[in-house]
C-alpha cells in the first residue's frame, strides 16, 4: 500500500494505538505497526527513530488533546474554582475516552527528551497551574499538584477497574463530579 | 543452596522484589528468581503456580503492610478528618518507601482471583472507607474514593518522577501534607 508522507505517519500512529489497545504497550513494535497497515518493515523509520519515539508522539498527541478539552471545559465556567473543577472533570473524561493515549502519556517507557512531548505536557500542566494560581491561595503550585493528583488518581483507578467496571454512564459522571468537588470545600464541609 | 519451606517462599519474594527494582515487572520470571537465590528452576513452583501468583503474593504483602502503616498513623490522631489525613499521608509515604510493592499492587498484570490479595486489598480499602464513613457526609463512598484518588494520584506522580526527583526530604513531606490537606477544607478556603 502507498501512503503520502504525512498520511503514513498518521496511519502508523493509529495502528500503534490499536495494537496497544489489543496487546498492551510492552508488546508494541514498529515492525508490527508496519505489518498492520501493509507497508515495509523499513517504512516506519522514515517517521520514528524507534519505539520510544513513536510512544512519545502518541503521548504528545494525548497532551495536546487534553489541553484542548481542558480549554473548552474552562471556556464555559466563570470563577477560577469553577474552571478548575471543569478542567478536572474534563481531564478524567478524557482519560476514559482515550485510555490508550492516557496510559502512554504516563508510561515509564519514555525516558529520553522529546521536544514535542515536553512542549505539550508543559502546556497541559500550565493550564492547570494557571487556573490554580488564580485561586489566590498561598501555595498555588501545591494547589495545582493537588488537583492533578486527584484527577490522575481517579483516572487511573477507573482505567484499572478498581472502582467497578465498566467506567461509563451516569453513575460515573456523578462519581467524577463528586470526587472533583472536594477541590471546592473539602470533605469536612460537605 | 537448601531452604526450609517458608524460608524459600520468603527468599523468592525478596528476590522478585529486587529483580523488579532492577529490570521492571514485565521482565520478571520465576526462573530468574530461582537463579538469583541459587535453587533449581523447579523450586519456585512449590510455592507459586506461575508469575502471576508470585506477583499476587507481593501485592498482598504490600496491602497488608499498607494497612499496618495506616492503622499506626490513625492511632495517634483523634477526629475522623485528622485520622483520614494521617492515613493519607502514611499511604503516600508507604508508596515512596516501597515503590516495587506499590507498583505491583496496582499493576494490570494480576488478572485472576487471588484470595489473599483480595482479602488484604479489601482490608486496606475498608480502613479508608471506615474513617470516611465517620466523617458523616451524605456520600461516604464518594468521600472514600476521593481520598483514595488523591493519594494514589500523588503517589504515582511522585514515583513516576512527574514532580521532580528524587521524591524524598522535607520538601516532599511538606508537599504530601499540603496535598492531603485539601481533604479538610478544599482549595477555595485555604
Amino acid at each position: 500500500m502507498a501512503y503520502h508522507h504525512g498520511d503514513l505517519r498518521q496511519a502508523l500512529l493509529a495502528a500503534a494505538v490499536e495494537l496497544i489497545a489489543d496487546n498492551g504497550v510492552h508488546k508494541l513494535s514498529l515492525r508490527e505497526c508496519a505489518r498492520r497497515i501493509g507497508v515495509s518493515h523499513a517504512a516506519p523509520y522514515r517517521h520514528f527513530a524507534d519505539k520510544e519515539a513513536l510512544l512519545a508522539a502518541i503521548a504528545a498527541d494525548g497532551f495536546r488533546r487534553l489541553s484542548e478539552v481542558g480549554e473548552q471545559a474552562m471556556d464555559g465556567a466563570g470563577a477560577p474554582l469553577d474552571r478548575l473543577r471543569a478542567y478536572g472533570e474534563a481531564y478524567v473524561r478524557f482519560a476514559l475516552d482515550e485510555p490508550v493515549h492516557y496510559r502512554v502519556m504516563f508510561t515509564g517507557m519514555i525516558e529520553g527528551q522529546h521536544e514535542e512531548l515536553q512542549r505539550e505536557g508543559d502546556r497541559a500542566f500550565g493550564l492547570l497551574a494557571g487556573v490554580a494560581a488564580e485561586l489566590g491561595g498561598d501555595a498555588p503550585l501545591v494547589d495545582a499538584v493537588t488537583a492533578w493528583s486527584l484527577v490522575h488518581g481517579l483516572a487511573m483507578l477507573m482505567l484499572d477497574r478498581r472502582l467497578g467496571d465498566p467506567p461509563s454512564g451516569p453513575e460515573t459522571a456523578s462519581l467524577i463530579e463528586g470526587v472533583v468537588g472536594v477541590l471546592g470545600v473539602g470533605l469536612g464541609r460537605r
